[in-house]
């Protein structure tokens, strides 16, 4: 950290800050230029606690130069991570498809969506049972009853799943049902929630809040991995501009920026951020062109039926064009996908 | 609502949704312009539930024309609601000033805060007790413990007190101790905490998130509401942009839209949105002019000694000297506000 | 057009809204729902001017059907458009490769620079001479200096030349050496700037402003469309957002969308979005991935040397190697390309 | 400016950097953390222009110490500078109020406009001859036409009077008819347009962009300033953000922030920003509650009969009642205001 004091700082003020840092064992280094003086900080700024040097006589203000976060840097583990979940390896060579309705509806629906997207490729099968909505007056899931019905779906498939929790309650409910969490976007800064299910053994799909900025989201993967889950990953879906064309900004270019500074995966959720099926295909090879590690898709074996967002929900039959393209465009960034059963 | 057709739908599809349409209860008028074809949606559009209109052949977009909340709307009640906690009515024709530090600390800490901010003209003491930090390794607050100085704060000065809940757990932890609960930003679209507080009979002071709309607000209001609680306090604290010299955007102009929207009270945290003391004073005696019901406002007795969010919080000779002002602000605009004890 | 009166709005209120219509020469649609009544405009909304309808006594709001543009839109010329410049055909078939360094420095550089985006496959090379700078005291271009030196480089290797107008005076020179003209993110609006390049006769490369929208970016190459000058090429070049791990957000979304909207070609821009030339490379790809028409790339001979926006430009050798991609992608989504001279 | 290398940077790469700026006539100072080397930069950072210095072998990143504006910043003058246009000092003690319609439509309309608001108190009086308009379909201004009827008026009432220019052309005309030219939001970065002011001998009135920093604000004021004419006053008038229930989102925070960091005076304009009325008011109060040094607002005289922006446009006796709360707030501010002619 650096810390610039004021045009007219006196020298016992320069001494006091140094002083404070010295006291919290932190080494101090002094540079006088033309128009200010600044003190770099040499240590573990975590030392500091919470002292608010932004305060102290002289100091105009602090700038970071480290990452706030640590477990989740490339500092702190330069090569990349790869989750494996019972054999399904996120973050290697492979390209790994996540796809399912957006909320399990009833047994058909979900058996049929699973049977459609394992066909084509899929290897994970996504479907709520508890979901936030904006209005109390939406559908809000089948809860538990659901959950029975997406593990009925893996057992009849051999699918991975995964469903979004919303609570400590769903957290408990949901671990006897499925092989991954979701933190959906709304609660990617519940940090009490984000703590749950670190202290879970279970791999944490965490979903970029629409506000986040990718080094809160990094934080937001730290609370989970300070409580030893290091199994997570990173999920874009989109972030709230003043754009309304679509739902939300899907933001790809975060997905080399979260290369450059974490080594944990990251996927992309084309369909929240569409909000529309038409756009959901060229993203999805926009996202795997810019090197995401898989992607999370809505698809419904009957779109026109759902209950929930049904207008950015794929067809079984647009979802495995789909897979043929990602085919190809996997190979073309050294990476692979194998397009059907 | 309106439902806009394509410009070459055809009769059937038209009929098509018409048929959809009055099955589900609903009047239809059918306009036909001279490039597009638009239909009325005649009644109560929740009949509609989610089904997907937006997918059904000829159809271009839905174009709502009713807010999707009811209860938290002024169509529902027409006049402004005072929400009367223990004699203390906010909404109503005196300004309210809630005040204290970010976080209980200590007894000695909150108990000066209390004796200070009582004795500029504040009538609710603030301090959290469990604090959501962007970085796992920030202090998180004192929990319970803090609960019970932040009580004895309020005895000892007769000030209601306000905390803030994040989980199950410490909504009824903090039951216990604390007239008010709220809810921060963080959480404003954890609809499963919103729920549990709708289910508790404590005020809720519900704060706007960073990105959240006014819309998307009124929306979290109604999940409480929903459930039976009325007593919705808003609070404005700022929502994120670009913009970098403010931690975020004081949108001020959201007291008058929620004024005309919503017969809710609202109030203002200029603290967390400025960042920083020096501009909380202009910010709040902009608050009032603006329309507020009231201001929340970070107080610490030495803010260079607290452990969180240093920068933004006031001295009491500062919040002192700020009363005095709103006291004169108040009346221009048509309120009152007593400055002192 | 439709307008949405008041819960209270009197027959008298609404008989005065139909006739301001009527007298207009607009058709009136009149629809009583449960809670509203709404009017349904019918007719060419720009006969209305700027009749201020929403101020009319019992009008709440005025909801628009249409788009504000007309010869940009779909509705207008549903196939795409296909601009052709001298031989070479922007929105076709083919993905069309615009390279070149920021700014044209010197004779030797943009002569460097044109034989190499020449070798790997481009057809138009970019220099600015009149750069648009944060700050008036960086390098602001060369000017007709520049153009000349463009020219040459032009002569010399058969590329066509694209620069930036930033004033009457830049368009009539830049008129006598370039072949397109390019209308940067800052002066997206500057209606002034757009009218003189659409009373040209030169192809114009639109970038969209950092916070325009895509309906006011549409409107943007209206004003160009409505001086007579069809040959508008829109640029998608990153908006402003609160993430600032990127100097620009690059909304590739905002290529579905256009292509649905709009029958105009749209390329992208990923240099200056990144900042950065490692993210260039993932962000070319997801472009082309997404149904982008063309690139549009900052390369240097030596990005060390250069004066301006030095972080972003690649080498010849990235470049070079980023064709060798374009070209498969291409075919994936049904495009063509082809790497080398 | 700061220098931060990355983890592994060796000795060589350090040196290498270090030469760099000592053969640009810098100072150098190094300072080893335990994680990372950073080095100081001593001296003006001009001395740089443009070498890149993002691209040397170890760099991670620059950090920027100092602002990039010279002659708008506190520190080339500490005390705030007082702009006298014919006797109305903008910047000192008095608030300014400037008022009048939109756009000159008619100099009936021009005429009872400036009367009205010089009977409140206005002492300039704004309207538009060159409007900038998002659709080339909507009204344009009356261009010389109004400048004669805006100059008649001013003849009439002894009021200042103030202008849009958007090009060369207008300008060159503007400048025989009014005291004060006015940049607009969308040229607020046309560099091209900024430099034509700054060496006409009238003061401007520079507004914010809809998505500009207060740093890029105060570089476009460093344009004008560049060029000799020091007399610019900055406008605050809402910036783009998510949230659309207003046009843009007034950001007040924004008067505090350059009053810390230039002696420029700052003046705001809630009519663009609020979109309607009915905000007006509330907003001019926060306005001056904040600190603004002036209000300059849209009043016509029949606001249903306007020919753009009719929504937002005051009617003369809301515009008189606030004239009053504008002179009791201003007292509370230590300012002050004379309600009446």
């Amino acid at each position: 950290m650096i810390i610039v004091m004021k045009p007219g700082a006196t020298e016992t003020e320069l001494k006091e800050v140094s002083t404070v840092l010295e006291n919290a064992g932190l080494g101090v280094h002094i540079s006088k230029g033309s128009e200010r003086t600044i003190i770099g900080v040499i240590g573990d700024k975590r030392l500091l606690r919470d002292i608010p040097l932004e305060l102290m006589q002289g100091v105009e203000k602090l700038v970071p130069i480290m990452e706030s976060y640590k477990l989740a840097g490339r500092t702190f583990k330069p090569e990349p991570s790869v989750i494996d979940v019972c054999g399904v390896r996120i973050g290697g060579a492979e390209i790994v498809m996540i796809a399912g309705p957006c909320a399990v509806e009833n047994h058909d629906q979900i058996m049929g969506a699973a049977k459609a997207v394992k066909k084509s490729g899929a290897k994970i099968l996504r479907g709520g049972a508890f979901k936030p909505r904006t209005s109390p007056y939406s559908f809000q899931g089948l809860e538990e009853e659901g959950l029975k019905m997406l593990k009925e779906a893996s057992e009849a498939t051999g699918l991975l799943t995964v469903t979004e929790v919303i609570s400590e309650h769903s957290v408990e409910v949901a671990a006897e049902y499925v092989d991954i969490f979701q933190i959906g976007a709304r609660n990617s800064q519940n940090f009490h929630l984000l703590r749950e299910v670190g202290r879970s053994h279970k791999p944490v799909i965490l979903k970029r809040g629409a506000s986040t900025t990718i080094e809160e989201w990094l934080n937001a993967a730290e609370y989970i991995m300070s409580e030893g889950n290091y199994s997570v990953i990173l999920c874009e879906r989109g972030i709230r501009t003043f754009e309304t064309a679509t739902r939300n900004t899907l933001d790809l270019s975060a997905v080399p920026v979260i290369k450059s500074k974490s080594h944990l995966p990251v996927i992309v959720d084309p369909s929240h951020a569409a909000g529309r099926a038409q756009y959901v295909l060229p993203l999805s090879r926009a996202a795997v062109a810019a090197g995401a590690d898989g992607l999370i898709i809505e698809v419904h074996p009957c779109p026109k039926c759902a209950l929930s967002d049904a207008a950015q929900q794929l067809d079984p039959e647009t979802y495995d064009s789909l897979c043929k393209d990602i085919e190809k465009i996997a190979e073309i960034v050294g990476r692979k996908f194998k397009y059907g059963e």
